[in-house]
């Protein structure tokens, strides 16, 4: 079978999955037969993490027996911060996160690593869920100069994460929104990061290899790189004005058609993103403990009215988790690798999805440029 | 649209490319509108990978300033030698590779590393190609307790590659050989490394994040892990018995419906693969050299007949080009590493061409899971 061509495979489908859908028409994600938003409502992310890999929500005997496991594995080996010292202090956050997923891979016995079974990569899957957050957030911290703060095995898995993150144990308020953001985040389907993984993971490679990809394909401003950008934009305008500026400062842009990120999804299209519309509600209370909170909540909401009114776009949910991780004072540029934390819980999923009943990724391509050149008759010495 | 679901993409286009081709009609390997096996005879590898990346064939001028550039900057930051001692010993070739490759990213300056233009691209796509055999070659070496060798500015391209591996110049006659392996190699179309690069750059990630994410997809054992599966086949037999083995150790093997690598191709499907005709002629001469070639070369006819007759499956070009590393002493473990060095320049191209006409890769799925589970009500305190 040839197919027509569909630039970027909009609306092709590339996998049969158990793990997560977007029901445009019912404007529902579903996870693993559950409705996101009511998860996000009702579940804290371990849990929804637990669900998302082994398919079911775990026994409270279960769930806590995984959140152990994620408390006891979350250190690193001393070579990784010594290799954060071996960076370059100007190392981008994400890249400093793919070199560290990668270079974990070496600390696995080399049996485990070759090996795909569904145990095994649940085995791998389950410490790299473990190991992200503190790989993410300390190489952040040694590239800035600021002090390693190592996991505390006595916190819960998000506690922990903002801990690491603020060098300090967060307000109950503050981890509360935190968790539901990381929820939100958890699983979306088949974005580039996800199908970057499974093409990895389609070839046999490992998890390790699968999740370092999904690490490189997020990094993208098309991507992951869209709530950095999101908060950027709103921050612009708060130092050129503020809210009574936002407006023509909106219009100027879209005048210049410039490219407005965390508005609109390929899928979604011109409905509201549930999660979006979700976390919004979080922002009022996050907002009045930050001395330019209102300010930017001000700001953010004309930005809002103006992509509605002039281009008939609604937020995604780049947008208030931009402004939020910034309310909770998460420095920008862990934006991104934060979205990956959330993110790795689905990707391990994915990936052992992949390879529980794989086929090779090898599509074919129109080729356009010319044919029947010769090349030339002399022959020069090789090397 | 949303097409029918054809599991690995088979038959689906994914991509506009004047890069690369198989034309699987008239059996030829199309190269930026040359045959390939026509490159491999006449040209060597520089100036064809100076075609891949730029579109035409070098001028002399270019082509001598070409090998400069490879030559100048074929050396590595010392930070890249001190990362492979941190490496646990028993990492995996390809594995440190990936780390490698990522870890440079953090060498470029931060905007050119975030800059995608057809230009910054071919600077950082020429400098990795200049590189990747230096972090590949060193990599094992480190790991394996061997001397580092770096890079010599004096050698060319190919033979700098084949001087690194063994220690020592490379024979002319190996050099000739290693070079036209590397040609055959160096850009196919569409394989699963290849895609896996354009889907994580078209998120916008950056050309450094594309090659991690083909060195993750090359290491699997249904795509770069190839060759070394092919040798090691070879090599049983002869351990097994030799020659006179071969036939009655294949028949098992295929009674025991084992996968057999190194034979047959999703493209090609039953035919020969044209490489694998091309580079077959140049292992009788190197199998005069080294002890056991006469009996592997024996070995690996026999394996080839058995294939054909039983299975009506025709080599694919990993099968030579396993023994001929071997024949040239390529350690094993190296195989796969030099299989995504020759890559390397059909990536850059392949990466560049996707950054000047982006789309982002967003597929669709079939959900097959359940629908309209529901939490339960209590909420568990957050973290």
């Amino acid at each position: 079978m040839t197919t027509s061509f569909s630039p970027g495979l909009d609306g092709v489908i590339a996998a049969d999955t158990k793990v997560s859908y977007l029901d445009v028409d019912q404007e529902q994600i579903v996870i693993r037969g559950y409705d996101l938003i009511e998860l996000a409502r009702r579940v804290r992310y371990a849990d929804v993490a637990y669900l998302v890999i082994h398919g079911a929500l775990p026994t409270p005997e279960q769930s806590k027996a995984f959140q152990q496991t994620l408390a006891e594995q979350a250190d690193l080996p001393d070579e990784m911060y010594r290799l954060f010292d071996l960076m370059p202090k100007s190392t981008v956050a994400m890249d400093a996160l793919r070199t560290g997923v990668s270079f974990l891979a070496g600390f696995e016995p080399p049996d485990l690593i070759a090996d795909n079974s569904h145990e095994a990569n649940l085995r791998k899957g389950i410490r790299l869920l473990a190991q992200m957050p503190t790989v993410a957030i300390n190489a952040y911290r040694a590239l800035n100069g600021m002090p390693i703060v190592r996991p505390d095995p006595s916190l819960g898995y998000t506690e922990n994460i903002l801990h690491m993150v603020l060098g300090q144990r967060p307000t109950p308020q503050a981890l509360d929104a935190f968790d539901r953001i990381h929820v939100c985040y958890i699983d979306h389907e088949m974005p580039a990061s996800t199908f970057s993984a499974r093409v990895i993971a389609s070839s046999l490679a490992d998890i390790h290899g699968a999740m370092t990809g999904a690490v490189a394909s997020l990094k993208g401003p098309l991507h992951g790189g869209a709530n950095e950008a999101a908060i950027q934009m709103l921050l612009d305008i708060l130092n050129k004005g503020g809210a009574g500026k936002a407006e023509s400062y909106m219009m100027t842009k879209l005048r210049q058609k410039a490219r407005i990120m965390g508005f609109g999804h390929r899928v979604y299209m011109k409905k509201y993103d549930p999660r979006a519309l979700f976390l919004r509600d979080y922002i009022p209370a996050l907002a009045s403990q930050v001395p330019e909170g209102e300010e930017l909540r001000a700001i953010s909401e004309t930005v809002e009215m103006v992509m509605k009114r002039e281009k008939g776009l609604f937020p995604n949910t780049d947008f208030p988790i931009g402004l939020l991780y910034y309310l909770l004072r998460i420095p920008v540029p862990l934006y991104t690798p934060l979205f990956y934390c959330s993110r790795a819980a689905g990707l391990v999923a994915q990936i052992v999805e992949q390879h529980d009943d794989n086929r090779l990724f090898r599509p074919r391509v129109i080729y356009s440029g010319p044919r029947g050149l010769r090349p030339p008759q002399s022959r020069p010495t090789r090397g």
